[in-house]
């Protein structure tokens, strides 16, 4: 069968999609560095060299934007955690797989972008939604550490303040993480992860 | 000697201070909980009971507000530490005491508005300005655990990673903390510190 020198609309949608997702990481790497109330469509357009009309085709205004980002870097901090539990492990060595997984997401583009930037500008509803997405990986985090207690192989701890603590020195790399900084993400995390499973104090 | 009617300078500049401390609270107040773009001045005066002429008598405008607000928190957060530093502990007591210090500021007004808000709405110089602020007291952090592990009063760690890692967990409680909840601010500095000391490890 010859090639038709016309693309399939398959081809037509991913293609589409992909240019959607461009548009979405390159304004999440602009909100990142300088923020979100200092980044402009015009800004995102430019760092993508179109126009400011192609980028409506993908669009709908800056809020949009803000609210696909944060919500593709919370499904992929919830779909990380979901290829690593259940796979016979002990909770703690699930636990482990989880925050390395959550380490991996939030020192790129979109995860960067849920830590960095957040939901404030966002309207009540989009808000709610996001909130529902975050609650459900905040879950996970208590149910693996109350399995983890519940079997021995987590130290005796509140789960809830646990998986705070935990999510919240892991969240905040994203604040102080340089991609291009002199140490990679899996050292970082591997460091990071280290101290949170062993402690400060010498065992 | 008989009292004078009229207030002296000095009750005056003190009582001008303490107004000045209020309305920056109040703002604090509302960033904390709307956000600082979704604050007018108006809601601020509207919370004191005041018009806005007489916020203005305090301050400039909401730029100057947020500045004194995160310079305040990130103020008492180093000073926290200051108290605690140097008293003959070993490195491994001292860290204890900062970071206990530490959770006490940030779940209050001003140290929550260092976490919650930042200095993204700020000026290339104000950002500065309150950057060096927030490097002082990262480095503390990094010189205690330099000593500790030296002293082996601290677990081998990279102190600038451990540094991080604790300051993120323990600013993250900014970000969950709800004053009016269940947790008093000291259950929760407690617990979130025994994990980070202990680790997740069971010993």
């Amino acid at each position: 069968m010859s090639e038709s020198p016309w693309k399939s609309s398959t081809d037509r949608r991913n293609e589409r999609e992909e240019k959607r997702i461009a548009v979405l990481r390159t304004a999440a790497q602009a909100f990142n560095e300088v923020g979100y109330y200092n980044t402009s469509l015009d800004d995102i357009a430019r760092r993508l060299n179109v126009t400011k009309p192609t980028i409506y085709y993908y669009i709908k205004n800056k809020e949009e934007i803000l609210f696909e980002c944060v919500r593709i870097g919370l499904e992929r901090l919830d779909s990380a955690s979901n290829d690593v539990i259940g796979h016979g492990g002990s909770a703690y060595e699930e636990l482990v797989a989880v925050m390395t997984a959550y380490v991996g997401v939030v020192t790129m583009d979109f995860g960067m972008c849920v830590i960095r930037v957040g939901e404030e500008p966002l309207t009540e509803e989009s808000r709610r939604t996001l909130r529902a997405l975050k609650r459900r990986i905040d879950l996970k985090f208590r149910s693996l550490i109350e399995r983890g207690v519940a079997e021995g192989s987590i130290t005796a701890c509140d789960p809830k303040i646990a998986a705070f603590t935990l999510s919240g020195a892991l969240s905040w790399i994203a604040r102080w993480y340089q991609p291009d900084g002199a140490l990679d993400a899996d050292a970082v995390a591997q460091q990071s992860i280290a101290l949170l499973l062993n402690g400060l104090r010498p065992r």
